[in-house]
């Protein structure tokens, strides 16, 4: 019904796919998701926009975020296998027969400029974002940019190394920080105690030492892994995203122990550490963002 | 004698000071080099500039390289404990009296920009630069832009973790890919039978088997450290300099052989490994092209 100026960013993921309608200031006006399982998600992400589009009018541009290395033209994404049929290659400008161009981004790359724009890194230049989950992703922004290397790869923080004597990872990292902290491998790492990190770090809370040492091991892990990225990369701050930051306090506060003792702090800067602020809608934040910023809008 | 349009690229180390004259196309037209210990070294610099300005006429512009964490404002190295006192603050612009205002870049990066300008990685836009030697530094440039960071600190290879139970390094980092790698500790890593790489490579090229296993070693953590860094920072080449770097193919061709089973190559893209072409010449190239950027002049 409305004709109010809007954006819309859209955060396809592995079951469902998120679409918001945002001003260009960054409110939202509207949110819609669907199923993206089955063969037909492409017709139900075309869906999405146009429910959202016959209720708000046309938006003025449309951004996309998704899983997998995006194309350097910022298209379509490049390389994604498994999930997702049809989506390697799949240009979105066609496919969503948009007038303007419509920008496809890495789905944490594009979580990192949602929370640099409305999130808990606001205003921020330097910032990293580690999601802890399933596995473990990220991004990076450096000196106000986002980076994304050669082949739109950069962010990929699961697979740096913590042991270079260890198993391989998915990709052949050695001992990687994915498998240390993921909950993929919460099963392997506590003798099939745990399949959930949720669970575990509830009863770390209580008290049982089998959790409590697990969880120790879990968090030093993640500190190792962040200082490795704080020297490479030198954030203001980094960010943690995902099921397993959900965990709040209980992960921040030994973090920030064990970051006392293993961050480097020239002139005493000291990186600041936080959770996320946009939750699962922190991609399709990203990905309007991206699309205002493209076709040079105006952002209040 | 000659009044060749010139720029003055500086590189400040710990024992030396060199200069290069260059054109603004990046041909050297002189150099000059002096030394740097004792407590005159500000001097001494003064003296290098003066004496090829004798010489040439006065530079177009003037860039100056050197160790610590640069200001962000570029005027000054901000953070330099220990080495070169008075080099903390120190405005380069009005100690040298420059007419325009003199860039000041920490070493590392002005290496790296001096490889992407005149070097081993000419036209790259995602490279990565490891020096190994006593210790290990480096610097990286993501999307055709060098990375500063938030303390000007990014790039600091030497301090990610391989082995996040180590013991900590110079900054608190568990178990290095300083300590893994770096000359100072081979000592340590070969009950004191090594001091030097050089030799440790002469020897395990002769088969002697304690040299052949450390030097494997040494390999095998520097691949490690390196995909980390492919799969954090996604670069289309990775260039190694310093000392270490002189191996040539003794380093290089085993470490192709570690990255064959370590690296994370989407696609097919495998990341080009190659040493690094300006030799100790590369900071002073950088620092060149650095003020030349900055005060808009064209490069031929």
């Amino acid at each position: 019904m409305s004709a109010r100026e809007h954006v819309l960013g859209l955060d396809l993921g592995g079951t469902r796919v998120k679409a918001l309608a945002l001003t260009p200031g960054g409110e939202v006006i509207a949110r819609e998701t669907a199923p993206s399982e089955g063969s037909d998600w492409q017709e139900r992400v075309k869906g999405v926009v146009a429910a959202l589009s016959e209720r708000l009018g046309p938006p003025l541009v449309i951004g996309v975020a998704a899983p997998g290395l995006a194309a350097s033209d910022e298209r379509s994404i490049a390389s994604m296998p498994g999930r997702l049929p049809g989506l390697e290659g799949l240009d979105w400008s066609a496919w969503l027969e948009a007038p303007r161009g419509v920008p496809v981004l890495n789905d944490a790359h594009a979580a990192l400029l949602g929370e640099v724009w409305q999130g808990a890194a606001r205003g921020e230049r330097d910032v990293l974002l580690l999601t802890l989950g399933t596995g473990l992703g990220g991004a990076a922004m450096v000196d106000g940019r986002l980076l994304r290397g050669r082949v739109g790869r950069a962010g990929h923080f699961g697979h740096i190394t913590l042991d270079a004597a260890g198993a391989p990872d998915i990709v052949n990292t050695p001992g990687s920080l994915e498998d240390a902290v993921g909950n993929h491998s919460l099963p392997r790492r506590s003798g099939n105690r745990y399949t959930d990190t949720a669970t575990l770090v509830r009863d770390a809370g209580r008290g049982e030492p089998l959790a409590a040492a697990i969880w120790s091991r879990t968090v030093r892990d993640l500190a190792a892994g962040m200082v490795s990225l704080i020297n490479a990369f030198d954030p203001a701050v980094i960010l943690v995203g995902g099921g397993i930051a959900e965990a709040g306090d209980a992960l921040l506060r030994p973090l920030a122990g064990e970051l006392d003792r293993l961050e480097w702090r020239p002139a005493g800067h000291r990186v600041r550490i936080a959770k996320a602020g946009l939750g699962d809608l922190a991609g399709a934040f990203g990905a309007a963002r991206r699309a205002l910023d493209l076709h040079g809008f105006h952002i209040p």
